[in-house]
């Protein structure tokens, strides 16, 4: 769409957001326009704070306003869970059922796009595991976060440390009939007695 | 989700924008922290400057960043298109049929919201009808747009000036079987001769 230079040059911004085109973004622009000058300023100002203050925590990865986070500052350490992302950590606290801490490995390990153990946070993993005493690996259940999962679990098992995995089987509110064959079949192999 | 306090204040920002969830305003909140510096240094800057920079057309009521628009400058002003917002102009400008000059109304006629006819730009239009030919309504195929429409007519037919509505039928690429009865109805009333 042909707009002032300025509309423009914002939604090309806007364009560069995560799942943003055109449209979106040049509706979004608009929505900048309405807004009251004091209103942009502070929109200003919050992605300026997140940007000069949020970096990541000298022990878990995830995301801190300070040298260490909350978590990390608060739970006891003898159980680490391991995620990929800091978004992974959101999620899991949303759960309300791990109170343990952290580890972010920020990646995982994929050979195809050439990112090695090297590439993600595995050695600062194993600099922590004094005291340890499980390492859940909350990785994705796809190709590469098993893969990943698989190559921590190799390192830290000789160390005598329990090493553990999320479950996989059938998400609460599915429906079977639409369930893969492979989540059902991994589901039947971790079958629970009732 | 619980993040540091920027990040959740910028998700927050972002939930502002329209169709923004708290999910959605989570993941450019991510983004956001992804970008390098600069990056979001000219973020701020192209909102600061779209805010600062654009207002609205003296004439025609359109964006611009001049006191008139390009569009009323630079093209004949005896044919008006009349439309209700900004972005309708731009959606008419991508047709690539239109050649006049544009009037944007910034809203619609509505007792319900108890917007009347002072609250959108009419007056401006009746002072802008000297040496005009033709005006055509271009406001939404809805109840508003209509009233809308119906209203503006009714003021400037008397004038002897040719006043049309865009033409009402089956939009191109649609299918007969699942258009709503209003419209086919329309579709058929101006039918046209091959």
């Amino acid at each position: 769409m042909k707009m002032t230079d300025s509309i423009n040059k914002l939604a090309h911004k806007f364009s560069t957001l995560p799942g943003v085109g055109a449209k979106t973004a040049m509706r979004y622009a608009y929505a900048v326009i309405g807004m009251s000058e004091a209103d942009v300023e502070e929109f200003c100002k919050a992605m300026l704070d997140v940007k000069h203050n949020v970096r990541y925590c000298e022990k878990c990865g995830n995301f801190t306003e300070s040298d260490v986070c909350d978590i990390c500052r608060k739970r006891p350490s003898d159980v680490i869970c391991v995620v990929t992302y800091p978004k992974d950590v959101a999620a899991m606290e949303k759960s309300h059922s791990f109170h343990g801490v952290y580890h972010v490995l920020h990646g995982t390990i994929s050979p195809l796009e050439g990112r090695g153990a090297d590439d993600i946070r595995v050695k600062e993993l194993l600099a922590r595991l004094d005291g340890v005493k499980e390492v859940i690996l909350a990785t994705n259940p796809d190709v590469e976060g098993e893969a990943t999962a698989m190559y921590i679990a190799r390192l830290i098992k000789p160390l005598g440390i329990k090493v553990t995995r999320l479950a996989q089987g059938i998400s609460m509110g599915s429906d079977i009939e639409y369930a893969d064959e492979v989540t059902l079949s991994r589901a039947l192999e971790s079958r629970v007695e009732l």
